[in-house]
């Protein structure tokens, strides 16, 4: 029996997904071998890898003549250096909203100065920076579009005349942007794309060839355009994965109709928090992040009993990150509205029970 | 069918590890959560993880105390600059025994002073040199064990008072080795440990924080290490079937038996090359790999004939890379000396109708 699955990542994929994942293991596409050992030069897996570029450029509505989408390895921790050796030739601003944008920070460090434009650490990252206004005359303006941790989004990105580099690992394909306002997104696969092991970077090419230094070649964004992704060895199963993620998201009905379902999913669990006198939210409201919402038990003798009901309900990966405590529920693309209701019911379980 | 997958890598895997990580895509030991979806943080993976690595240590015969056994992301391609960012402090010493090592030496000059030993790019890379001294006075000395591309093999490695540096891509757990001769080796998982999207690294701990430039976090041995490879998520999936197919190796009977089967599959293959007329081998004898058989027709107006023969008995992935032309037969762990005999057979079969 499938567990109700609110983990922040690897996280939960669509059910569809992971039974032709399982399939293409042992047979991909009956070509008698499995997907894990193909030759990432073979004609299935250059498909595979065209097919995910494409999807990924249709569901963020980016120009293939502007754009080029890469799948890496990596991770997002990877492209906080990867970003800053392509385009830091002297200053970038930075927003700071939390422990991923920190990192970005620390990595950016070792490449140039770093002007960081707002921070919300003062309040443990709760809630957004908003009366900051981007500088022109620096490289770069970057930010974190989600922050996993804290359960804080981004509602509105500032005016910039700088190129903007956005870390949306945590909420990317969930929401309708205006992506061409950015010229670097990046993400890990593990939360609305894929399994863990791939990075989907979107670079506006004529943001690059601007910077002095010279680029190790596993760490320039043009390396890896001028091989489709194939400088290497590509992560094939991640890749595989990511594109069957993106497919089922095309017949969902797109980033439109999945951004709906999501705010469907938030609306549920975020009303119960504030009904609920046992909880509280943890993000400012107005901050609220529609992937992932924190929230703690306001008595924290219910906990043992908290933990129990939801143990009970099959539901996983609710725990609150160590920089937050309390609980987090994640709700990604492909959990179902069903899934956050058993928790809204345990919930009010607990509430009648307390 | 199954096909008969000579790839270079990504390449064959055992049949057993195919059936366990299609079932664990649908439910990892019956917890109810696909391998896809787990938390690298929950239990079940901590433990994948920990088997994964005290299987790399058993099988080099490693001691835990003075090596560290790391899982990240990037392939070797990324160790070049990894291995150089650690411990090149002003120059190297390398061995240029093909297109990996000639990228290695590339990557490392960004770094530092690089002195290349010896080179057998004269001769396309045919063969392993052999007359060099490896100097005391330099950082350390980084060699390629196999040569994928070209099919040779480093049998004996030189004499050195200072560091090695190994590339182990593609015979990492094939043949016995005093491995404890080395303090880094790095070897993409796609060959003979797993699927593509995990390199495994073991480093000598002494052997690191000698150098003093910065090192960023994501290029820093010492991090990972400080980290149990989950300085940020880790590639999940490709560290799971690394760590069934490091088990289902014990289940063989570990390194020295399989080393018995490859040696009987290379000279199944060898005997053949020099026995048909037809054929000839490109590699020098002495250097022959064990891993990856490299040939070329003698007469290439029977190149149709025997693609055709060897596409009706389900042979994939025999054609040379570009740099050689010809074929080339990987004979990694998981392939049956079955497969090698319908080669042979083929082979024969040309002989005859030719």
């Amino acid at each position: 029996m499938k567990q109700h699955n609110f983990s922040a990542g690897p996280c939960i994929l669509p059910e569809s997904v992971f039974k032709e994942a399982s399939q293409a293991v042992l047979d991909l596409n009956k070509t008698g071998l499995s997907v894990l050992e193909i030759s990432h030069r073979s004609k299935g897996f250059v498909e595979i890898m065209e097919k995910a570029r494409s999807l990924a450029l249709e569901h963020l509505k980016l120009d293939a003549n502007e754009y080029a989408i890469l799948f890496l390895q990596g991770g997002a921790s990877y492209q906080f250096l990867m970003a800053a050796y392509n385009l830091l030739e002297s200053k970038a601003a930075y927003l700071d909203t939390g422990t991923w944008s920190a990192k970005a920070i620390k990595e950016a460090k070792l490449l140039g100065e770093v002007e960081v434009l707002a921070s919300s650490k003062d309040q443990n990252y709760n809630y957004i920076p908003k009366y900051y206004t981007v500088p022109s005359n620096l490289d770069y303006f970057h930010c974190t579009s989600n922050n996993t941790i804290f359960g804080t989004q981004i509602k509105d990105f500032p005016k910039s005349d700088i190129p903007v580099v956005c870390d949306m690992s945590s909420d990317i394909f969930s929401r309708e942007i205006d992506f061409s306002y950015f010229d670097v997104i990046y993400a890990g696969a593990q939360k609305n794309m894929g399994p863990a092991g791939a990075t989907m970077v979107a670079v506006k090419k004529e943001s690059l060839g601007k910077v002095t230094r010279a680029i190790p070649s596993m760490l320039s964004y043009q390396s890896m355009i001028d091989k489709d992704s194939m400088f290497n060895t590509p992560p094939v199963f991640s890749v595989y994965v990511s594109m069957l993620t993106l497919s089922w998201l095309k017949e969902q009905g797109g980033v439109a109709a999945i951004e709906k379902k999501n705010q469907e999913k938030a609306n549920l669990i975020y009303s119960e928090i504030d009904r609920n006198p046992l909880f509280e939210g943890f993000a400012a409201k107005e901050d609220r992040s529609m992937m992932n919402a924190t929230f703690t038990l306001k008595n924290e003798d219910l906990k043992s009993k908290f933990d129990q009901y939801t143990k009970e309900a099959r539901i996983n990966g609710i725990n609150g990150h160590r920089s937050v405590g309390g609980y987090r529920a994640s709700m990604y693309n492909a959990l179902p509205l069903k899934s956050v209701q058993v928790l809204v019911d345990v919930m009010k379980e607990l509430e009648r029970k307390a």
